[in-house]
């Protein structure tokens, strides 16, 4: 991700973008290496405290416990008057972190909703970004100049920001992408239950269990990262979906055909007017 | 299905395949003609107990519950010594109707794992069953010159046969296709729950959750079919799959990271064994 920004940030200091200088913070020289070849930053610099130093504005794109470890480092190092923006998926407890720092400092929160699911600067592209959304996420001591300018680098990338609470946007991710893959690695789980009739089933399978169960195939760290960064918002999703089965599976033991044609009927109309919104 | 399964036999006819000469039976004039017009079928029919009399062969492709009502039909009106095979989706019911047949019937149930999202004649085609699993359900009174003679129409097809007790074949679909259906529209009902969240967070919308929800956009008729004539199955692993979901959540709930990574883990790597093997 930060690699990919870079990149993109790169691409839009050529078309006169807010960002003309870039350094390079990695704890891996190879990746540092890589960067450089590529013409992606300026300089680079494997200590966090050094690298962040000059920078007006700081990016921390790690995954979300890893930024709950550097703010503090950041809060020491970073000069007067620097913008602290992250990436991290999860929003409410590194919005918290980012509210400790020193008054000095100016942060807010962001996400862009744009998985990458490999990591590396191998996989980066300076179009990660292009017209996918970029939440922030002001606190309430963010100015309107950091919001701003939050704003202007976002439409540098050539997404679109999106101002929302951090509290609304865990939500959000939770129903969107949180619960899901709570639901795909489930019924993997489920099928587990029974090694014998798995195989058998497995040699049936069509593409509908494929697609449903891909999330389960997601990186574990990177999930464990969030999961334990957002659990409430998760379990109340999670308690919404376990009523809705357990709502499918009374029409089901009911035989009440009505009841079940009118339930899925209105779940497919509203899967097709999102699509078609989407 | 039916169009597909004429023209496939037709393409394997001209390789000396076991099927000759092709009765078309529908109750739409237009997919008769569209059938004869591409060369599918040698003669139509739109009345059951005309188009079944002279076969030695009668395939019974329509939903499940359309198969349940045309068997008796069918009984009275094919000629001795004909085998009757259905295409429908769930086999207990259709199997326990298949044994009713008159004693000089020969019946065996099929099911070519190889959905068609698109009914009618325009959507049939000649390679649908290529590669594909067809479950074949011999009932005990079904004779092995009876199986023998599926298998071959189903080699004729280019599918690759697989004997099964209707029960394994009911356990199995609802594993792998049944509930994963529940899983999705479960999913999007989950979501509706909270209209102003979710339009909210359908503007975020990853591609994760666009393919955990896809089969929520299945056709419901079709559904329908396939829920009220498998239900205990589907009630089974509904009642797994909440089993799983509560173990998910009690690992959330109790943020235990050591169990999360386990049970993940384990999640992940039976998939891509299963994925691997399909």
């Amino acid at each position: 991700m930060g690699g990919s920004l870079a990149l993109a940030l790169r691409a839009s200091a050529a078309r006169g973008g807010p960002a003309q200088r870039l350094i390079g913070v990695s704890r891996s020289q190879e990746t540092l290496a890589a960067a450089t070849a590529a013409g992606a930053v300026d300089a680079t610099c494997t200590n966090l405290a050094d690298g962040v130093a000059e920078a007006d504005l700081v990016v921390l794109a790690t995954p979300a416990r890893a930024i709950l470890r550097q703010l503090p480092l950041v809060g020491q190092a970073a000069r007067p008057g620097a913008i602290v923006l992250d990436l991290g998926s999860t929003k409410a407890q590194i919005c918290a972190a980012l509210d400790a720092l020193p008054p000095a400092l100016q942060p807010i929160g962001g996400h862009p909703m744009c998985g990458k699911e490999t990591a590396g600067f191998a996989a980066a592209e300076a179009g990660l970004f292009r017209a996918k959304t970029f939440v922030l996420c002001p606190l309430p001591r963010t100015t309107a100049q950091t919001l701003a300018s939050a704003q202007e680098l976002v439409q540098a990338l050539g997404a679109r920001p999106l101002t929302l609470t951090p509290q609304a946007h865990d939500r959000a991710v939770a129903a969107i992408s949180h619960l899901p893959y709570a639901a795909a690695a489930s019924l993997v789980a489920a099928l587990d239950a029974v090694e014998g009739e798995t195989s058998l089933a497995w040699q049936l399978a069509a593409s509908g269990f494929r697609d449903t169960s891909r999330l389960a195939a997601s990186d574990v760290d990177m999930m464990l990262d969030i999961l334990m960064t957002n659990p409430h918002a998760i379990i109340d999703w999670l308690d919404r979906y376990t009523d809705q089965l357990g709502r499918l599976r009374q029409l089901l033991a009911a035989a009440d055909e009505a009841g079940l044609r009118d339930h899925l009927t209105t779940i497919q109309a509203r899967r097709a007017r999102w699509h078609a919104a989407a």
